[in-house]
């Protein structure tokens, strides 16, 4: 079986810990037993290899996503790219080209399409497993997992099944519906579409190009930009006659506010806390390295980052959404694919930032237009290079460049250093790539 | 009349605002009017030049907090500097020999001793102005100020008078009772004891000299840490026979708890704060530069500073005191006589500063043994001084100074920079002061 899982959208729904460049999917908050928090694309990761019988795994996703998903799982994990975002539709269809183009999946394969942000337990990956049985053993062109719904939810799309089986034809699907209506599609034993997909390979290579004119991965990732924004349920799954669902009654939890978070915390605090005796159901998130303090507090979140602070009753947690859109999209720390970057003091004219550079990591070669910029070295061992010069450099040394000087940096050993920017106008557009000689 | 006000010590109570080297009287939490929040300090010196004839107004402080007076009241105001904490009869000691022997006040004229701290209005100055007439038209030794209580406190001292007059006699002194103890007071016409004593110059100072062999403010000075810790109320007041207490009914509020905070400051919120309308009677000072988001608060306080995160239960927010003991004395932010240092970033062996260093300002001519030091102008104008060579530097511009490399820096305009520490042995105590050429 070849499983895509589909890496989403970032967001503020989890502000101040998911930003524009930063998905909630990275958030490393979810117990994993006695080692550190992990994050849900970690959990989601490990379920799968540890449940399912893979011939790939492949992460589709966004360009700015590439670097935190290769720190976090670790390993050189398949990463499908989309050239910018164009719905599901167009996203399914390029990682089945990459499938097929990229890593020679034959087209007899099963492949399941899944996100990457529930909250479910191993069982969940095995009823993912046991799809690819129906998609070889049944006449069905899609297979899905549907979830037995605990309440009539209003805030999840509906599939109605033919019966009561474990695995039904589909009748219908509807969207997310009034509680009233809901509680008639429980009724008739609707579950909630979980965004998990099964078919053959060829089956959506077939669909793909019926509907885009393309040749192969290469061609169609030139045309991506191009494609109409559709989403796989409306272009394929609402119009496909032979689908079958399989319903899944275990452990599945939509974590996209701080109030679920809180469910799936393993303590109630994460990073430097102190939580007087006198405070109940409250979790905290610190990712600062100054101490958060809570006394008194009942039914309280507290999340802070480089971005900003929380505080937040956990029922009215889902209401940050529209608060924090008028928060300057100002990102205060970045996973780079060389490392960390955050920013510990900016003002008008001048930022400051804490560099963490992985050993063995290089910088690209670059130079800025409209600011300069000093480097001083904390710890480690490496070499710069600046204006075509290489010098090493370990922990005291400080290195100037001035606007339109190229520089890089490589690690030899971790490198933790401080870079003050200074110019009139700082943006992270200002950076110009040039080619090493 | 002379004023001397008792800057006390510092203190946890409103952690993470107040640390050891900072005390609450310089936390800019104060309404006043359109203006910028101000201190206690700044309110209290205020509203004492607006309301009293005074011919002189002292400080008696110890060393630490005279940069932050310096700074606040932003002009030559006399201070008293303790050499260490002995107590407030040593403290007063010094504090009326520095008024002889310094000012050289006549020894008749009348002395008020005030704490720096109560919250009130003008009314309470001219109570003090008022006790003036009392010390020099009777035939009492001490006058002292009382509140008329609100209610049967348990937190407070209380003076028995003789009678209900406004100006009675005093016929005992009582340590902070019980609820009920302090019911039985009321019905005598007890008030609070608030810390204000007057008496002529002449008096404490034949006082002192009974119990303390010593010539002058220079001697005292000089054996200041061999004198016995002992309180004035202890030592004079309740041995005196010859005191009256004036009776005041106006506005008097000691502020210190976080609750008690909240009540005096003017809006909800101080600094980047947004509070979304579904809370209520919170309130969040915020002096860190990134965003604080609120979301259907209750009843509570959140206080961030470079030392911390407080959100707190407001009735509960007392317990503090306990809690922050714990906590690392790892102070992000202080005055200076020259501007303010504030911690950016810290690990093991390095620590990054933002200094900001007001236009004139040098800073003292030092070197450090286990650091090195570098420099990166963010903006203004200045001139540094390392091992005997001057620089003119200006923003962008970068000075490295190795251990054991005399430096300083003069502000010539406003100068913000960058400090980063590097050593394997950061303190504060790591500063030699040297003569400059």
């Amino acid at each position: 079986m070849n499983i895509v899982l589909l890496s989403g959208g970032s967001g503020k729904r989890l502000w101040p810990l998911s930003n524009d460049v930063r998905s909630k999917q990275f958030i490393k908050f979810l117990s994993n037993g006695k080692e550190a928090p992990q994050s849900m694309v970690q959990r989601v990761y490990g379920q799968i290899k540890k449940n399912i019988e893979t011939n790939s795994i492949t992460i589709a996703t966004s360009r700015t996503q590439v670097s935190a998903i290769r720190r976090q799982l670790n390993e050189s994990v398949n990463i499908c790219i989309e050239p910018c975002r164009r719905d599901t539709f167009p996203a399914i269809v390029l990682a089945s080209a990459y499938l097929k183009y990229v890593l020679n999946v034959n087209e007899n394969e099963c492949v399941a399409i899944c996100p990457v942000d529930p909250y479910v337990d191993d069982s969940y990956f095995k009823a993912v497993q046991n799809l690819e049985n129906i998609v070889k053993n049944s006449d069905a062109n899609l297979v899905l997992l549907g979830i037995k719904p605990g309440y009539p939810s209003e805030k999840y799309g509906y599939i109605i099944p033919a019966d009561s089986n474990e695995v039904s034809d589909v009748l219908e699907f509807k969207e997310k519906p009034s509680k009233d209506v809901a509680e008639e599609y429980l009724k008739r034993n609707a579950v909630w579409n979980a965004g998990v997909f099964a078919f053959k390979l060829g089956y959506l290579l077939y669909k793909a190009h019926s509907m885009i004119d393309f040749v192969d991965y290469n061609d169609l990732y030139q045309k991506y930009e191009t494609l109409t924004k559709i989403s796989f349920d409306y272009a394929v799954v609402e119009k496909e006659k032979k689908i079958k669902v399989v319903k899944y009654a275990g452990q599945w939890m939509d974590i996209g506010t701080w109030n679920m978070v809180a469910e799936v915390m393993a303590n109630n605090t994460i990073g430097d806390v102190v939580l007087d005796k006198s405070c109940h159901n409250t979790h905290i998130i610190n990712e600062l390295d100054i101490p958060i303090v809570g006394v008194g507090l009942e039914n309280l979140v507290v999340a802070a980052s480089p971005d900003g602070i929380l505080v937040s009753e956990k029922d009215k947690s889902e209401q940050i959404k529209n608060i924090v859109q008028n928060i300057g999209g100002d990102i205060r720390f970045a996973e780079k694919s060389w490392g960390t970057f955050e920013v510990i003091n900016r003002d008008a004219n001048s930022l400051t930032a804490l560099l963490t550079i992985k050993a063995g990591k290089t910088m690209s070669y670059h130079h800025h237009a409209g600011r300069d910029e000093v480097w001083t070295i904390l710890s480690g061992y490496g070499e710069v290079l600046v204006d075509g010069v290489k010098q090493k450099v370990t922990k005291g040394s400080s290195v100037m460049m001035n606007a339109g000087c190229k520089h890089s940096i490589k690690a030899v050993t971790e490198l933790k250093l401080i870079e003050v920017q200074i110019g009139d106008e700082i943006t992270y557009a200002d950076k110009i790539v040039c080619e090493e000689k």
